[in-house]
C-alpha cells in the first residue's frame, strides 16, 4: 500500500490544522494509504526529506490538533518555479523513494500554483502514479472558485468579537469626551477581514483596499460621527491605499525619541490625520496584527468543522487515480433555506494567482460599512463554538511537529 | 426600605460587571435595599443624578451581564478632591434625596480613595446613615491588601493564550529565518500583566517596569536567543523605563486628564533597537492595547466567579450600619492545599493611592522571565472557562446602560 504526504504552506490560520486532522482521520476510517506522512515546512521541507509519521494519531491528538492554531507542520514561502526542473524531478524522486502516491498541499493561492505546476509536470512527463491535491485555506478569503476559504470565518469571528468589545471599552467614559477608535486588520489586497468587523454592527467607518482612500471624505465622515455622538469606531485594512496605489501606511516617516524613523501602520497614520484635522484629541489604535490569524479561542464551529471535512473529502476523492491538479472546494447550497455546504473539486490552476476581492456592490457609499447582503453572506460562517480542551488554564495545543525529534528515519 | 447605588469607575475589565451582577443578585436573594440603582458614569454621573433601576434584573440578564466586558454602567476619571466640599455635600444631598443608604463603588485605587474620602467626610460631619463600600477591580493587579485583583486573571489568561498562539505563528517558517516577536502589554507601573504572558511557558525575554530597562543586557539576551534558535519571543510592559524614569516608549507619551502618561509604543521602540543592532531583520510587534482589558472571550471562570461573589459579599456585609470606608477583599486560603479564597474587608484608605509591584524576587536575572513561585501564584487564577451565551455567532452582551433611555425619573 502506497503512502501520502500532507504539508502546509503560506500564512497560519486558526483552522488549517483541522484540514490536516481530517485527512489523517479519513485514512483511519478508510486506509487508502499505508502511511500518512507530514511534510515539515511545506515544499521546502519535502525537498529536504523532512517527514513525520502521522498515520496512527489518537483521537485525543486529533481533537487537540483541530483546536491548535497556526501550521503544526510548519510553513514555508518557497515557491516552485516552472523553469526550475531540478525541484520537480527531486520531488518526484522523493515521492518514489517514500512510495508516496499523493501529495496533499494545504495553503492559499500560491500553494494552489504549486499543486497545479506539480500536476502539469507529472502529466508532461507521463508520470501517472502521482497525484497532487490542494486544500484551500486563507484568513483573507480572497480565493477564487470557493464560496469562502477555510480560516476566514474564525478570523472574522475574532475580529467582530474584538470590535464589539473594544467599542464597549471606548464608550465607557462620559459622552462629553470625544474619542475615535481605530481597529486595523490584515488584508493587503482584499477587504474581507476589515469588512467582517461589521458583523458587530457598531462600525461607523470602514476603509478597505477595494475603494481608494479618500482623505477628505473619510475625515468628514469621522467628524460628522464625532459631532453626532462624540465617539467614532473606524476599521481600516492594512492595505488601504490612495488612488495612485500608495499605501496609507506608507505615510511620512516620523522621528522617535532616539531619532529613528518610525513608520506607522495604516491605523496610526489615520490617527495622525485625525489629530491634524482637529477632529478629536483622542484616537486609540488597535492593530490586531498576528492575533487575528492565530487566536483560535474564537474558532467558529462552522469553520473548523468544514475545514476538517474538507480534509476528509480530499482524502476520499484521492482514491481516484485521475484526481490530480485539483483543489477541493466549498459550495454553498442554494437548494435549502438553512445554511449548508457541499464539497466539490475545481482545477487548481483556476485558483492559483487570482485574487477575489470584497464585492464593491456590498460596500455602502462614503466608507459607511457594508450592506445587509454582505452580512447575510458572512453571518452563517461564524456560528457555533467548539468545545475546547483546556490544560493548566490554557487551551491545549499540539506541540508543533517541526519542533519535535520525531522525524521518521530516512529510508 | 432605603436604596443603594452601585457605580463603576476607572478602566474597564472583563469581569467588572460580574461584581455589579453579584450585588444585584444578592439583593434579590436578601432584599436589604428597596432599589438597587446603577449610577451612570461613576461619581460624575451620580453628581448629575443619572441612575438606572437594576433591582429586578432577570437571571438571564444577570448571566449576560457577567460575561459582558467593560463597564456596563459607564466609567469616569473624575476624582473627588478632599478640599472640594461642594461635591461631598452634593453627594450626601443626592443620597438623601434618593433615600440611598449605601454607595458601592467598583474600581481601582483611585476609586478606593473616593470611598475613603466620602466615608471620612461622613464621619467628620456626623452623617451616620450613609455607607461607602469599595469593590476592587483592576487588570493591573497592582492593588494592595488583596491577594489578586478581580479582572487581572482574565486579562492574564488572554495574554498568555495570545502569547502561546503568536509563538506558534512566529515559529512556522523554517528555522533559518531569524525572527523576533515582541508582545506589548499594559502595565504602567506594575509588571503583572507582562509577567502573566510567562504562563504560556514560551517567553524568552521579559521586560517589566520593576526593573530598569538596560538596553545592552536586553539586546544581548535577544541576540543570544536568536543565535541559539533563530527566534526570540519578547514581552514588554508599556511602562518599561530607563533608570532615570524615561519610558522606553517616550516618543509616544502624552498625559491624560489625571496627569498620568498615556503609554504605548515600547514594543516598536525595542524593534527599532533590534534593527539598529543588526540582530534580526524581522521583528513583529503585537500591541495588545485595549483588547487585553475587554476581550471577555478569555474570561477565567475563577475570576468571574470571584468577582460575582465579591459583589455578593459587599452587599451582605453592607447590612452592618457601621460597615463603611471599607474595601471587600480576597484572601487566598493557606489552610487547604487546593486553591480557594475567602472574602474579607480592609480599610479603603490602606488601598487608595498605593501600588503593589510585581515582586522583584519573582523575576529571573537578565530579563529571562519569572520564577516557578510566580507561576504557582498565577496559575490557579486562570482556571476554568465559563459557558458563554452566544447570539448570532457572537457573545451576547448587555447593551450599556449609559446608552439606554431607561434612566429612572428624577424624584
Amino acid at each position: 500500500m502506497a503512502n501520502c504526504i500532507v504539508a502546509q504552506s503560506g500564512g497560519p490560520s486558526s483552522v488549517i490544522n483541522a484540514t490536516l486532522a481530517g485527512i489523517i482521520k479519513a485514512n483511519q476510517l478508510n486506509p487508502i494509504y499505508g502511511r500518512v506522512l507530514g511534510g515539515i515546512n511545506g515544499i521546502e521541507g519535502i525537498l529536504q526529506e523532512r517527514f513525520v509519521d502521522l498515520t496512527k494519531m489518537t483521537e485525543y491528538e486529533n481533537l487537540v490538533l483541530r483546536q491548535t492554531p497556526s501550521s503544526a507542520l510548519g510553513s514555508c514561502r518557497y515557491k516552485l518555479k516552472r523553469d526550475n526542473l531540478e525541484d520537480f524531478e527531486k520531488i518526484m524522486n522523493i515521492m518514489e523513494k517514500y512510495d508516496v502516491e499523493t501529495l496533499f498541499y494545504i495553503g492559499g493561492n500560491d500553494s494552489m500554483d504549486t499543486v497545479a505546476s506539480l500536476s502539469e509536470y507529472a502529466a508532461k512527463n507521463h508520470i501517472t502514479n502521482r497525484r497532487f491535491i490542494g486544500c484551500p485555506k486563507t484568513i483573507d478569503n480572497d480565493l477564487e472558485q470557493i464560496d469562502h476559504a477555510p480560516g476566514f470565518a474564525s478570523s472574522a469571528k475574532f475580529i467582530a468579537t474584538t470590535a464589539w468589545q473594544c467599542w464597549q471599552d471606548v464608550n465607557v467614559y462620559p459622552s462629553s469626551r470625544k474619542e475615535v477608535f481605530i481597529l486595523e486588520t490584515m488584508g493587503r489586497d482584499a477587504g474581507w477581514l476589515a469588512a467582517s468587523a461589521c458583523l458587530s454592527e457598531i462600525v461607523d467607518v470602514l476603509i478597505v483596499p477595494e475603494v481608494n482612500f479618500d482623505r477628505d471624505t473619510v475625515l468628514e465622515e469621522i467628524r460628522s460621527c464625532i459631532e453626532k455622538k462624540s465617539k467614532c469606531f473606524v476599521v481600516i485594512s492594512e492595505g488601504a491605499h490612495y488612488p495612485d496605489g500608495t499605501y496609507v501606511s506608507a505615510g511620512e516617516a516620523r522621528n522617535d525619541l532616539f531619532g529613528h524613523a518610525v513608520l506607522g501602520g495604516a491605523g496610526k497614520e489615520l490617527a495622525q490625520m485625525i489629530y491634524d484635522a482637529g477632529i478629536s484629541e483622542r484616537c486609540k489604535v488597535q492593530d490586531l496584527a498576528n492575533a487575528q490569524r492565530c487566536h483560535a479561542s474564537e474558532q467558529s464551529l462552522v469553520d473548523v468543522t468544514e475545514s476538517f471535512r474538507l480534509g476528509m473529502s480530499a482524502h476520499m476523492r484521492s482514491s481516484d487515480p485521475k484526481f490530480t491538479g485539483k483543489m477541493v472546494s466549498i459550495r454553498r447550497r442554494t437548494d435549502v433555506e438553512e445554511y449548508d455546504v457541499e464539497f466539490t473539486a475545481v482545477d487548481a490552476d483556476r485558483v492559483a494567482n487570482f485574487v477575489r476581492n470584497f464585492p464593491v456592490k456590498w460596500l455602502l457609499p462614503d466608507f459607511r460599512g457594508i450592506t445587509e447582503e454582505a452580512i447575510e453572506y458572512m453571518r452563517p460562517l461564524i456560528q457555533g463554538t467548539p468545545d475546547i480542551i483546556m490544560k493548566n488554564g490554557l487551551p491545549e495545543h499540539t506541540v508543533p511537529y517541526y519542533m519535535r525529534d520525531c522525524e521518521i528515519e530516512k529510508l
